[in-house]
C-alpha cells in the first residue's frame, strides 16, 4: 500500500495524500502524475491533504516539484484542505510554499482551476461570466 | 495520521482507502461519513480502493456497513477501482459484497450515480434522455 492514487475527475486529476511520504512513495506518486498528466491530457491537478498532521520541508519539496512538473506538461497545480495547525507551522518554519497556489477544499480548487482555465483560452466555459479567480461562489 | 479523509465534490462524497484500515479507523470513517452526509445533504458516496492490494473479510464488512448507514440517511454507495486481483480474491474468498454496487472509475461512479438519481425522482437532469444506469458514457 506504498503507491498514493491518482484519480480522474473530468478534466481534473486529484490525489488525496494520506501516508507519511517516503523518497520512494515521492518519487513514484510524481511519475505516476506526469504519466496520466500526458496519458489523459487533463490540466489541473488537485492536492487534497486532509489528512496530514504535519507538513515538513520534505514535504513542501514534493509539493513544489509537483507543481513544477504539472507546470512543464501545462498542468495547473493546487494544494487543498491544508489544515490550520499546518499553515501555522508552515509559516513558523520558515517553508511559503512558493509558486503552490491553494485552496479551502476542493470544491474551490475546481472552481480556481477552472478559472485559470477559461483565462488562458481568454474565454470562460464554466461561467456566465469571467470571476476573480480567487473568489468564484456558485 | 489515522483518519481517512471524506472529500464533497458536487453533491458527492468521495472516499480514498490508502491506508490498512483498524477497527478505529473504520468506525471513525463511518461516524465522520455519517456526519457528512447529514450536513452536507449529499446523496451519493464513492469509495475508492484503488490503493488497496488486498480486500479481506474485514474491509468487505466495513464496505456493506458504510453502503448501509448511506442508505439509511438516502445516499446512494459506489465501491470504485477495484484491482482485478482482488475482485478474484473476493470471489475466491466467497465474498461476494451484496448490496455494494461497483463501478471501474470515479467517472463511471459518478455517472452510475447521478443515473440513480435521475431514475429515482423521475427526472433525469444530467442528460437529456434516462441511460441505462451502468453503460451511460459520455
Amino acid at each position: 500500500m506504498e503507491r498514493v492514487p491518482v484519480l480522474k475527475i473530468g478534466d481534473i486529476l486529484l490525489v488525496s495524500i494520506q501516508v507519511d511520504m517516503s523518497d520512494q512513495t515521492a518519487l513514484q506518486l510524481q511519475e505516476d502524475l506526469a504519466e496520466r498528466i500526458v496519458a489523459t491530457g487533463c490540466d489541473g491537478v488537485i492536492i487534497d491533504i486532509t489528512a496530514l498532521d504535519i507538513v515538513d520541508s520534505f514535504v513542501g519539496r514534493m509539493l513544489s516539484t509537483i507543481a513544477s512538473i504539472s507546470r512543464v506538461l501545462d498542468a495547473e497545480t493546487v494544494v487543498v484542505g491544508m489544515r490550520p495547525a499546518v499553515a501555522i507551522t508552515l509559516v513558523e518554519l520558515g517553508l511559503s510554499l512558493n509558486g503552490i497556489r491553494t485552496a479551502l477544499n476542493v470544491e474551490r480548487g475546481m472552481e480556481l482551476l477552472a478559472a485559470a482555465r477559461a483565462d488562458e483560452y481568454g474565454h470562460d466555459d464554466e461561467a456566465d461570466e469571467p470571476d476573480d479567480e480567487t473568489t468564484a461562489t456558485r
